[in-house]
């Protein structure tokens, strides 16, 4: 780890590259070995000054002209203080002088210094005169560290003072940071201008302040034991940034160790359980309202073209298909097992999963972790680890793969195919999901519960659909997550190539209380997930119907080539909410060229409105809005349309619909290909219209003009994340 | 006004009441004698002084013990300063001290001073040592004053420094204030609980800082020519409020006057245009697709039971109605005449119906301001004044009064009646407001486009909507208010009476600049709309749908009679979402009490969560909903209640909307009727559950944790402004 560390920090280019590893350990070896829990002033200088985080510059001087070359040496203004033993009331004694700014001033000071100190006790001893750096002026800033249950060490950035105490204006990222990340966190806080300089006041030095951050990023991932670090306040200036103050904390006890597969292992297992060729199904039912019978039912109506195999301890066959009394007789090879039985049989049936060799356990069962039973789910775990079973839930729905019409659930049967795969902690939230889907004609590949999380987490969906070709977009409900980092990780990774959007439930203090009651899990702080989320390039939806729209509209979406987008409305007042709308989701609305809007005009009655929007006026033909939707799909200039759409007798939404889809055709054979989305403001009828066209591939809505904005929003954060904009 | 200023203000106790009036007016009356557009320091100052506005105190003394007497009476510390003539550089002189902070300090300070400046120029004339209030610590603060085109004079506080003209928090209240505005602006602002005192610092004085706000609005309201004033910073600590600098700029170029029938005349008028007894088409036709033709067909096929009179240059009859040439040719009165003819023809045919005293024109034709024809609206203003007939429009789909079965527009009728009257001022908003509402079979009173606002605007129509019996709530779409004083001054009397909603367009600076050349009205600071609506009683709605949904379901909810919500929730995970609702909507979740809690449990397996959200965990039957349900309803601690359904064969959807009815119905007969919203979990069913539970009085909403919370977090705005909690 610390190979890595020096690899990282420019400080390891040094011949001594070893050193301040070992000068950081020597301390810490110290401090554990007097049982302290938190390091002095002097042990927290060595510490910074180890990892080159600046702090005041000091040094001690035995003449006026050794005094004069320490202060050249770290910048005036210095202090000068007498050092003797026997003086302890220094200022008293005369011994103190502040904001000296010359050479001069300085070798004078020190003279005065040692006259008077003589004056004061002529027989003390003089050990010489500190000089130390002056810290004026400049931003005060706050950097610091701490250490999160989920999501391990964490850097921070905020401004100091009472103000940012109050508006708890401070921004989180993983540790160790990259430049990068330092950076993101100078711009990341609400009075970021500040930091630019405002009211005549200089920027600061923002090179020294994220080298800083990357810094102490770097020593807390060193030295895992370094549970807090608070650098407050530190001097950022236009030259610089020093650390006034050091509070470094610590604790010794042992971290515990997370399980963590491989992600080649959990790829292939996920493979197994998702797209498995045979799956066994222990507590399969003939009974009609038992959920062996469902689960059962669901296999075979959904279409599930592998092996089933029927687990019971009495019956012959069930449904039609030859039942085993364990999974150990059933001759070939299975997958994947799905449990409908009561919890207290779950762990025998478990074993021998494992002694058959089986993938994956898909524990249906509550009675575990949610109702207190907390040693039962720790059994399943030790199982689970000791035949290595991959286990979801227990406590869930089970899970949907629809491009195997794989239904191993209780659930209602889903089968509408498409590419976004969605998942929930929680089972009402899955049975939302497939309402929203079965209601909205969402195409899913799959949806998944994971509810307690014994094992099968967030970020094993996420290595599953990364390589899953029948996945476009990851769309996830959570209310904690086990293993933040292995999760901010995988995302970091993820989401370059496929989007990943997360409703965190309890991410108000209220919900969180909520959360906390639900699955013992205690929610973390909500800024941290939201800065942590925004550096794993998660969009993150701000509540479930956003999780469900963004899921359904943005694996429509073409990917924007750029950043310049068009409002084209029949309707004023909607081309005023949709340019709201843009504003709201971080969209640019492209300032019109003079050539384009001079085009547009052509199409558009003269008192339509110039600019952006584009304003066609309300009593407008088809052929207005087909002209001017071409215009805008053929200018290069323009990578994304918004339109508005009013409903008229003279362009009813249908007309309007097929308008729209017939021009994006057309363009489509030409190879353009760009992000169209619609506002449907209308009478009823505007709501088939609005179906049609997002079946053409157009999300559109009716009586919204915030949602369709909402959904291209969600594309462009995306976008942005993956660095293709 | 100055009787009206003085009477609010605490200063016109005194004898001199006139005085401050004068005094400021002899100063303003210099100004603007001498042609400039500020005041000088001192001219603030005096101004400061004849409204109690606090600035430092000053003195000269002529001796030692006069000089501690001056300190004695303004409290220290003070700072000592020589006046004389022939000492320039005082501070060279040795001719000024500060922070002086004893009677003590002051004498010998005095002498000093004299001493220093006969040591430095003997010959100086020395008038004597000016003693004056020196501000030190406190919180630095602003108070400032702006004059808004829309809202008239407007009072402004925030915090002082670089963070706060950063984060722009900043409050604003229309003037004059009252103590409880002020107030309520010192807790307005994001940095409040800095007044408070943070970090050891002390409390500020809220009286002294809401006294001073109160002042400042006093004075600009009593004089319209102080178009700004700047008091910053203001030093505020515990004992007071100092302003350290005055800024006042002054603009006596004559305000325009703007046409404010009286609330009686506005209600008169309203009542003919909405409730009328006759009305008049003008250029009515027969022949489809026209304009007038529709607005024939919607009056008769609507089923309005009052006289149509077609106006027609030639027809005898249209549509087997009697035609006239002009509105003069009808016997009988006309309360209305609804404009369907191209705007060239309007002028002149609106001259005829104030020759026949119509009281209303609904001015439906397009081709006015919208479309550059400034000259064309306001000759129709000039007419409508000259005969007292209000104007709605130009360019509106017109309007629909249910309670008459009155559809006044060309767009498709409307006949689901109810108790929300929506009014917009776009017609695409307009018709979105139309097909939702039809398609949630909302229930409306009236509809209105209110267009171009050539005369009627939002205030005429909810003056009307205060009286009107057969509404509810008052739900506006609006881009701009022409009078935005007006506005809040009607809004603030009829919030009180009934929820007014309001979607404000481009509220961003992206829809501001739309909204600009949508109207040819430019959009206001969005921030003093979020005030003054705040200030007026007035709920903003963030988003169309918002706005619909709460139009939709606030009137349906019984006011509530307390803060305390309880969620129940049959999935847990949906109990955390509607959490995190409640805080994003203001809500109080109630704390638990033991007996409740243990009341509750007894109802639901001992694995279900303590405390709110009640968690009835999901494989509940019927009459675990039925029994937590009841419980909730009766127990008097608890005000409203938020229902987390989860679809489950045990208690399927329409079973559950059914227990809910049911349990409402039977609290109701015992005189319990709280609010209740739910939101449903699960399968499609729920839809059509969904809209049994609306129906019956239950706002619930399939697939959405968020959009229920937020309705019944309207409906605890409307009744904390109305001073009904």
């Amino acid at each position: 780890m610390a190979e890595q560390a020096l690899k990282l920090r420019p400080i390891s280019d040094s011949p001594e590259a070893g050193q301040p590893y070992d000068a950081v350990r020597s301390i810490l070896d110290k401090v554990k070995a007097e049982g302290r829990d938190s390091l002095t002033a002097p042990e927290g200088k060595i510490v910074c000054d180890a990892y080159g985080i600046a702090v005041p510059q000091e040094g001690v001087a035995k003449s006026s002209s050794e005094a004069a070359s320490l202060a050249e040496g770290m910048g005036y203004p210095v202090v000068l203080k007498i050092v003797s033993p026997d003086i302890l009331h220094k200022t008293e004694a005369g011994g103190v002088l502040v904001g000296l700014k010359t050479r001069e001033e300085v070798e004078k000071g020190y003279e005065s210094i040692l006259a008077n100190a003589r004056n004061y006790k002529a027989d003390a001893r003089v050990d010489g005169v500190q000089v130390q750096q002056m810290l004026t002026g400049g931003q005060e800033v706050i950097i610091g560290a701490v250490t999160d249950s989920s999501f391990g060490k964490l850097v921070a950035f905020g401004l100091g003072g009472v103000l940012v105490e109050v508006l708890k204006d401070i921004t989180f990222r993983l540790a160790p940071a990259t430049h990068e990340d330092a950076l993101s966190m100078l711009d990341g806080i609400q009075a970021a201008e500040i930091l630019k300089g405002v009211r005549g006041g200089e920027a600061v030095d923002r090179e020294a302040l994220s080298d800083m951050i990357v810094k102490v990023s770097q020593l807390v991932s060193d030295f895992p034991e370094i549970s807090e670090l608070d650098l407050n306040p530190v001097f950022a200036t236009a030259s610089g940034a020093i650390a006034a103050d050091v509070r470094v904390v610590v604790d010794f006890s042992p971290q515990p160790e997370r399980y963590r597969p491989s992600q080649e292992d959990i790829v292939r297992q996920m493979n197994r359980i998702m797209k498995p060729d045979a799956v066994a199904v222990i507590g399969a039912s003939a009974e009609d309202g038992k959920i062996g019978n469902s689960v059962m039912k669901n296999l075979i109506n959904g279409g599930y073209k592998g092996k089933i195999y029927p687990i019971h301890p009495k019956a012959d066959e069930i449904m039609g298909i030859k039942a085993y009394k364990s999974v150990k007789d059933v001759p070939g090879v299975i997958d994947v097992a799905v449990f409908a039985i009561p919890a207290k049989f779950v762990a025998g049936a478990l074993t021998e999963c494992g002694e058959k060799e089986i993938s994956g356990a898909v524990l249906i069962p509550s009675g575990f972790a949610e109702t207190g039973n907390v040693e039962g789910q720790e059994e399943l775990q030790a199982i689970g680890r000791k035949y290595n079973i991959r286990l979801m839930g227990p406590n869930i729905y089970g899970f949907y793969y629809t491009p195997q019409n794989l239904c191993a659930t209780f659930c209602t049967a889903y089968d509408v195919q498409g590419t976004a795969a969605l998942s929930s902690q929680s089972g009402g939230i899955g049975m939302a999901i497939i309402g929203f889907s079965r209601s909205a004609k969402m195409g899913v590949s799959a949806i998944v519960g994971l509810g307690n999380k014994s094992d099968i987490d967030e970020d094993d969906l996420l290595t599953f659909f990364e390589q899953d070709d029948n996945t476009k977009i990851i769309a996830q409900h959570l209310e904690d997550l086990k293993d933040g980092r292995s999760f901010a990780e995988v995302a970091k990774r993820v989401s370059k190539k496929k989007p990943v959007v997360v409703l965190k439930a309890g991410r108000t203090s209220a919900g969180a209380a909520a959360a906390s009651s639900h699955t013992g899990a205690l929610a973390g702080n909500d800024k941290i997930y939201e800065d942590v989320f925004a550096q794993s390039g998660v969009i993150r939806a701000r509540s479930l119907r956003d999780l469900l729209e963004y899921a359904r509209g943005v694996p429509v979406l073409p990917t924007p080539k750029g950043e310049n987008i068009v409002i084209i409305t029949g309707a004023g007042g909607s081309g005023v909410l949709l340019s709201d709308a843009c504003v709201d989701n971080d969209l640019n609305m492209m300032s019109m060229p003079d050539d384009l809007d001079t085009a547009f005009r052509k199409f558009i009655p003269p008192f339509g409105a110039a600019g952006n929007p584009v304003d066609i006026t309300g009593g407008e033909p088809p052929s207005t809005y087909r002209n001017t939707i071409k215009l805008g799909l053929e200018d290069p200039r323009i990578h994304s349309i918004i339109l508005g759409y009013w409903h008229t007798i003279i362009t009813p939404p249908m007309v309007f619909a097929e308008v729209v889809i017939d021009v994006v055709e057309e363009m489509k054979k030409k190879g353009i290909h760009k992000p169209i989305v619609a506002s449907l403001a209308g009478d009823v009828e505007v709501e088939a219209a609005a179906e049609h066209l997002y079946a053409n591939g157009v999300p559109a809505y009716a009586y919204s003009t915030e949602i369709p904005v909402a959904v291209l929003g969600a594309k462009y954060k995306w976008a942005r994340g993956a660095g293709l904009l």
